[in-house]
């Protein structure tokens, strides 16, 4: 069975993310979406919410569900019998720092490997800094992020402005 | 008319910004330089500070004005009527930041382009970071600055140290 | 008056270049597509063919002309009176090569400079060499060239494989 | 059922292809190694040749077939019922012409998705062009291509220099 | 007398800046490796530790010798008489950051020239950050540092954990 | 003895070859310049007048010499007792092939490494065969190759013309 893991700290999910979630669903029999808890950063969603976008979203995938880690990827992946890590490329410097991730992965634990696919052009500009930065100005984001997780994100801004 | 906005941090101004001022204030009708106030960053110059020393080193230009904005770029476009951002390029690592931002603006406001040129390869190498590091450490910033904003730089530096 | 030139193989013109061109024609006074006659490559259409294939595709934008060329595009334009080069980035690879092209027409003439517009993200993968390739096997390229002149490149490649 | 092709001139074979091979059939159900047949190139050895050699060095691998084409790719996967094209990424360059390379192919028909694996650093730096340099001056070709092919393509050369 | 200084952060070193150390060591007649000291920045190794674990794994390169530095690199470099950096390249984003660091340095001393080594393969995914992330989530770090300093760093982890 | 090679085509020698040249020369105890018989490629100056260009620029420079070679660069070094490859980086895409050729030759044989010096930014966009299109139109090369060759340059193209 090939199991495939798709980490990210997805925050917030991005139509970008989904393109790849849905592509590499149909390549693997099991999707894990791996939602990272980074004690370093301060992100905008908590890891609750952030696995929460990420379920309404993938209501209609069956062989994707959604989990939250932390520590190393390729401890993540040997936890979750799972032998392939998805990543989506955009650019240059993506692919600089993903080829250095899948490299180290792979002297980590060898019997994983990195399968990549290139992020559909419409959504080649696309990052969820970006939908963070646009949303802290009043932007529009409709065009950015899934339509059901679009009033939550506005909410988020509207709740820090207030504080 | 042609109303095009060179945007940036400008902390401090450099030849190789001034370069891009120069050459791009022949292709537009007006050009606004847009001093970012980024509440997010601390930078060393304050706003006020920033866009005095454009306006001095921009006073030969005519159709030049300075002006300062927070907020998305493409918002303070609209503002100024302006159908045209400027920006400079310098290597790949910019390229590719540049494009992602002129995709999102154009996304944005689809009235918005972006024209680049590229920095003269005299400048090629310089960065505002690379002034304030360099003249933190009491480094000579002649070549990098235009001449008469060199004292200022030394003189923030000579004040913070003595604090 | 500001004057520039979009040179250019167009061999033939694809969705890509009219992006460019249309955007282009925006930012100048008048805009002179340059087709380059080079004598050292063989090209599918004859210079004659993709200056009528050109204006067609232009007809509804009023201050774009087409011209032919060979030699230095730097004196190309001084006998034009040009001051802008017009050029669409659309990769890394592209971007190494327009900037030594730029730096170079800047070293032989001072007086015209390069202005980079980003080939829209829709066009990113275009080029004409790929239209030439999909064509050759009788693939659909109804979605890479303007509609206009779909059937001549079909056309062109029937008469060559008559031969 | 998920079926890909691992599409390449391989002129020869190297280590580095057969590690994309090994990997990415781990990956597909079955694995489909597409030898193009490119007739306005001359190759080193007949695609016939090329055929053979990767029969003998996948002679282990169960679900990997070996079949020549010639065309669009595209089509060639459409009429294997193939789902998944598999590219393997080395370098900058590399990325950004297998970027175009996917994206076009997708447009053409968007049922075919592609993968990437990223070469194991030990043969990022391989080609089968610099076998062939390597081999034409009587360079040791050991360390870059299966052992199986190596006195073949050392036979190659010998007998066009007696030519 | 060519004299080298090979300069960085060292936080720790790792078997890809061994690797350049041997090599450039055999390339100038003294190489001084450079521990920056950088007030801006925590590092998990005090400088002091730093310099020891580059005394300990450099004991038989008879040509090499540890010093830490603050401040300008071609302040240091003038210090001591030295007339050629050393950096290792790897990637892509390094090459941009490097040659703009190479340049500026050149502008402020002409007297200094940068001399470019590529980081043997085996090391071109390495780096110290990679190596401090997993270590700090107990992963294996045996294949990334040289053995003397294993033990340490795991040592320094566990003495930040139980604080 | 620190024995450098030098290796290229040199069809003419530029003046950012002659930078490398100075540069590299003060690095090494001898400089040995390899001018490259290629059989494959039709230069615009035959090997004799490309080393006879190269022994003109460098005649004040006592510890280089210049030779021609063909076939493997390693074996070439090898028979001088070479053991540093000397290379000039000037772009992105010139670091890629780069990397691959150091890489590869180190395979090959151990022994020799490779030394990269950065091209002087004013000299960075410029090549052999930028050199030559200029010429070939009658363009101003004196900005680019060394003066005493400039007419030697002129008198070529007026002779292939004049055939």
């Amino acid at each position: 069975m090939r199991i495939g893991i798709y980490p990210g700290s997805f925050d917030p999910v991005t139509l970008g993310h989904l393109d790849i979630i849905i592509r590499s669903a149909r390549l693997v029999d099991q999707l894990i979406i791996g939602v990272l808890k980074n004690s370093s950063k301060s992100p905008l969603f908590t890891v609750e919410e952030r696995v929460e976008f990420l379920k309404q979203v993938t209501l209609d995938i069956p062989n994707v569900t959604i989990e939250s880690y932390h520590g190393l990827l390729v401890d993540f992946a040997q936890e979750k019998n799972a032998n392939i890590i998805v990543r989506g490329l955009r650019a240059i410097t993506d692919f600089e720092y993903e080829l250095q991730l899948a490299q180290t992965n792979h002297k980590l634990n060898p019997n994983v490997d990195t399968m990549f696919l290139t992020t559909n052009v419409e959504y080649a500009y696309l990052s969820s800094s970006t939908v963070r930065e646009i949303a802290n100005y009043g932007g529009k984001i409709e065009q950015f992020v899934p339509s059901c997780i679009v009033q939550s994100v506005y909410d988020k801004y509207n709740k820090i402005r207030s504080v």
